[in-house]
């Protein structure tokens, strides 16, 4: 339908379209603010919770379309049937205009890299613009699948047990509130250390005289290579700096919010299974857990079809500035800003790799718990429904994946830091010491 | 009965032997333009369509008996009980002429290659000669077995569901055709620019006056090493070259097709259970299903024990150059046109080692397909077979295999590109800057 | 409780508190030295030997409470409900002064790194201090819980089959014994050894006139980096050292003690299936087999949730250290003490590696020896208990962790021997040798 | 027994003891020349087969004996209950001469070894003895096992499913002979080669004029480290040489038989089940097979728990060898005999460690033939057996191990190969070319 509207449509109705979306954008964001303004009053607004994950997640997608991401419209609506996704409106024109000046940016950027020397460091700015331009795209294409994934995941949590207060109701909402928030905050600050960092570097071995222009020099130097300093071109660099080291978090957050989205229903089956463990249920009962327990796996799956390419992205990243940083920190730090920084930001990328890896593992940890229950029928109890149950669970791998070509395990973490730690050992033979903070090469 | 009539034939009969088949030969040959021609006549050729894989694969090995592959016969006939294979016949005599010129081309480049410095680049013209030479050995005894193994595949296809319209039939036959000329073209293309590629070097360091002689100086250093410049020679070497690098995409192409035809089985039998999801079917419904999946896993082994010699040495051979090419990569390009073709070259390479990977994989992706609708089977529906069904699929690994060795898997995509990484680190090592691109040392 | 306690306790509650406790350590202490005398007077003191664990490790934990580790009280009262852990006791106080002094000593030992070159050998005595200082946590944080781990494991074992002798009975606190005597015995040597070498080395390279000052000097360097000398500082430091020396050693026996208790319970229960092997019994005798199976299975689990992180700190421990020693190994040794010093150590840690993956992997050995016994199981006798015992313990992985992130098992032990020998191969490249023995530079 | 008589034992005795085993040890030897004989009248001597594997290993065991290894009595008796091993035996006392002369070289190489630079390189000679010493221990070990291990044997075998034809009873000890006699010949002229490289070698840089005495002063250098030159002692360290080098050999050759061994009777199994295919069999059928599959898992559990230690010792020596032939592929040989010499040598180390692995596999292969056979079973014939059977062999791996620290299957190999490239690639870099052959240094 999006396609052929896009065909037809007269450029009066495109305003007109483009008109309706903001204004719903902006009363989204104020809802937000409302939202916000409402924790104080969290009683009250607990009666409004559904427990949903469409509604839990609501806000997070507010965030990401202040940083033209994700420009699905409904949000905030209070049922996942209000979800819906159009190319005529003005999330996804913001969302385009953000692609588009990432693109001529990621261009910039290779022109500079193709005058070095070609190796593992150099193309350091190159991968990043190219990681956000991918998760840009990522997120434009899940935009579009997201009303019809919520709805299928909303037809699940349906279906599940009733929850049984509203704390546990709530509790999804306020997790993910939390590890939003603190992630988003200590992307922040590191985005802020980041750009103290720079000018104290740019005062350090300054281009020019004035400390600002030459801090603008530094940071977005790919603009600069070819254009003549103008402060106007420096901020537009600065803002679309910020959107996309937003953009390059936010594709963490946002994986990891999927995880304890899809962990939180096999959390909640274990939950019910658990209360009447030991006890000799009748064969219904195996029955219904059954078949929740495989309508989540096949939610599992279908969610991680769309996800899996944001999450290879975000693997595949985190893996590659891991490692550049543990190269660098090697080199002998030219002052203490520097060295706070920089050991600032390598904790900071450690914490976030293995905090998405974990909460993405746990899927798979929970879908095991079952099996440990049905262990524990007992033996009069024990019919057809409990074997094939504890057979089917068995003969299933359920876990979110990289685009199918690996699992995300608790195993796989070990896996990645013996990968980090073998790169390294072979990376640090081509780094020569202080070369990353002279003056005249960054 | 070959080996027997092979010591009693009379030269007459020989010559009457081989003239009987260069007749057909050609006539298949025609027939197949004709089938180009047809594609226009769609809807009246489909009728003639019957889905069956041998009819699918024929245009695809004429392709190859241009190029003095695969020399059985009968590719081109309406069952697989047309085809046999004889020694005694115009298409193995001149696949046998043109390994007997591999032979003669491996010889005179192991002599030229063991002047050199023994490493990893140097013997790259030597690695491309063997691996071929091994591919055409691996097809003609492949030929030897294709009539026993095209007649399985048609017994087992008889007996799986039917078709359920003319696309569906039709479908094998056009994806197997797509994705023949789509590699093939872009392995023409590859090709034509290596020349123009080489034709520019040799003008670029040109080692006589001549360009086209210094071009064959270049492209066919092997018998100039030994021999005097002889614009035949460098005719007939340019020639042996042109089908080498022809047998050396073909591999690809050829397990690939491979890899099609059984998941298409797979899928077949899929899209049969999936119509009747949910739905209490009889237990011969299952029973009728778990034939036809056991029918179809041992052909895939029966497929996989005949065709795996050359999955390994396709493998092996991709792994091969990729490592090499990636290492290539760092050097500096003497010119754009050296760099256009470069990287076209490699990214070539890439797209075709990942595209044979994941088709591979698909065969082991769909064989899981039948336990997710098994899950699905209502309780009432839930017997012995379905239980069977599921207990036997998962106790079995079903996927092509590189001679047993290893598992084509889409987890062994991953495997395989951390190896190349890997090796890519190590290799970097010992390489020097710019020698490649030197006039004195290729 | 004792959080609670914490806050409204009074001082001479608290003075209280600690003096019981007090009289109550040297009372244990005391025991410890009759049941040494004991072993003499075995037959008499076998009649008190119940066969629990919490008995057999009794000796185990007043070492370790010696040495200001585990400060749980009631380690030798005759069942497990005597246990318990306070806040506000001597013990936990002795072992927080000792926490405090690892730190005070832990942040000396980054002040002299600090200044040195950053590489994988310089960084030893942080990482030496560091894995105490979490060991040690580790310990205190365990203690808190070892009552209740105990309390459920006494229950697990009173549901056990009845032992068959008093030498049964006996195996398990011999076996620990033993083994704790061993290890521990060797460790003493060892450090005696290191301390012969490091004086010998002393006088080797004289940093002062007086060979027990250059001693100290070089043992406790990092308080003399900062501090003038003084005896007082000396021996201080040398008492620290001794009981890191002791914690480092004594990580490695607890969790090895561990997995032989854990082992122990499932070797008792194969034996009573083994017992029966062949003969029809009935669906009750499997159906107590498997309940005591599935007792012991998640009992292993709640003890591995408790001792992981011990255990991890012990693996990544004794990996580092391999390593190193590995690569020392490489360098000529100054002297015959060096050189007899050296192997002697590497021997050890490695024996002392071997040894503690070898026990650890018992576990999960164990855990499939009823696979074997039900294989056997006659025809007639096969029933649905035995076809479920046979799937459940088929669906299970039952083994310890390094928490969750690998499974011990004899596997485990080629893919450390292997990660070491890599490791080594890629360190090696950066020693240089005669570095480590010069007197001016360690 | 054997340990008390050696204590009660009179001198007369025990010559009496050796005389008679020395007697039994020549008839032994004659019958193994009538054996040979006997080929050329294969018929008659058939008869004469039973086709046991304690009958077909018998030659096989009379060659390791006249090369001082596994001294067990009666292997060319008809039975396995002829078999015993005796402390007292000419055998033994031969066997243990031999391990005590391998010690003193192993000291003596352990001393020359100690001037040299410690590199992978230069180990090797001490390599190779103590992988001999080890293995001479280990046949020790197993002669002492070898009687109660082949009677075990021959009761398994003697439950199997009945020969069917006097070829197949013949079949196993003609493979084996066949296996030996390739081996042991290819090995020979291995080591003739490697003698005539000396010798030319010898030449190429003479230490003393006579050419002979330079080749002993080159090929037992341990022995004139510290010894001045003797003809006899020349000669004594030669034979000692020839000795170990068929000890190195006999040791895969050992390992491979009992794989091929071990492999026949799954075969025979799996024949048998073959030729009832797709026939509804009784409930009793099936029973009888799961049994003897049984026995032969048993079985094999037990033999690779004899033989694993010496299993383990020819991968790691194989392993080590392969490496460090393709690190010395890289120099330039200074004539062609070197070259002739080094490249049969290391196709030898290559082909041979393969085979190794390949046969070894087999026995893991093998084991999963029956689960095809299952899966064809007829619904009509679907009973509990066969579920059972399904069950257990799906959730057993059946594979011969290294010491249980690895299953030697298949799949081992590429592992294997993936090692010895990543190791090349590392171990090169710490090569000098030309090294290896200059007169000075070997």
């Amino acid at each position: 339908m999006a396609k052929k509207s896009w065909k037809s449509v007269s450029p009066v109705l495109f305003i007109k379209n483009i008109n309706i979306d903001l204004e719903e954008y902006l009363a989204d964001f104020k809802n937000f603010k409302n939202l916000h303004h409402g924790i104080r009053y969290a009683h009250k607004y607990d009666l409004l919770h559904n427990g949903s994950f469409h509604e839990a997640i609501g806000p997070v997608l507010v965030i990401a379309q202040c940083f033209c991401l994700m420009p699905v419209r409904g949000i905030r609506s209070h049922s996942a049937k209000g979800l819906n996704f159009r190319w005529l409106s003005f999330r996804t024109a913001y969302c385009l205009v953000y692609m588009l000046s990432t693109i001529v940016d990621t261009l910039l950027t290779l022109n500079m890299v193709r005058y070095k020397k070609l190796d593992v460091r150099n193309i350091e700015p190159l991968v990043f613009h190219i990681t956000i331009l991918f998760a840009s795209i990522g997120f434009l294409r899940l935009a579009s699948k997201w009303p019809k994934l919520m709805r299928s995941w909303q037809q699940v949590e349906k279906q599940l047990p009733a929850f049984r207060s509203w704390q546990e109701r709530e509790e999804l909402a306020k997790r993910i509130k939390t590890v939003t928030f603190v992630l988003i905050t200590v992307s922040l600050t590191e985005h802020l250390l980041s750009t103290i960092s720079a000018i104290h570097f740019a005062n350090y071995c300054p281009a020019t005289k004035d400390p600002i222009e030459s801090y603008f020099l530094n940071v977005v130097s790919q603009i600069f290579f070819i254009f003549d300093y103008s402060p106007w071109l420096a901020w537009l660099g600065k803002i679309q700096n910020v959107l996309m080291t937003f953009g390059w978090t936010y594709m963490d957050v946002f994986v990891l919010i999927i995880g304890i989205g899809l962990s939180s229903m096999l959390k909640r089956v274990g939950h019910h299974l658990e209360s009447y463990v030991g006890q000799p249920m009748p064969e219904s009962h195996w029955r219904e857990a059954r078949r929740q327990y495989m309508l989540i796996c096949d939610l599992i799956e279908e969610v991680d079809e769309a996800v899996s390419g944001i999450t290879m992205l975000s693997f595949a990243n985190n893996l590659y500035f891991v490692c550049i940083q543990c190269l660098k920190s090697i080199n002998t730090m030219p002052s203490v800003a520097h060295a706070i920084y920089f050991y600032f930001s390598l904790l900071f990328l450690l914490a976030r790799t293995l905090t998405v890896c974990l909460y993405l593992a746990e899927v798979n940890d929970r879908s095991r718990t079952p099996l440990n229950i049905l262990k524990q029928v007992p033996d009069k109890a024990y019919n057809l429904e409990v074997e094939r149950f504890t057979l089917e669970i068995s003969s299933m791998t359920v876990a979110m994946t990289g685009m199918q070509y690996f699992d995300i395990t608790r195993k796989l973490v070990l896996t990645v830091a013996g990968t980090i730690v073998t790169y390294e050992l072979v990376l640090i033979q081509f780094q020569e010491d202080q070369k990353l903070w002279n003056c005249d090469n960054d």
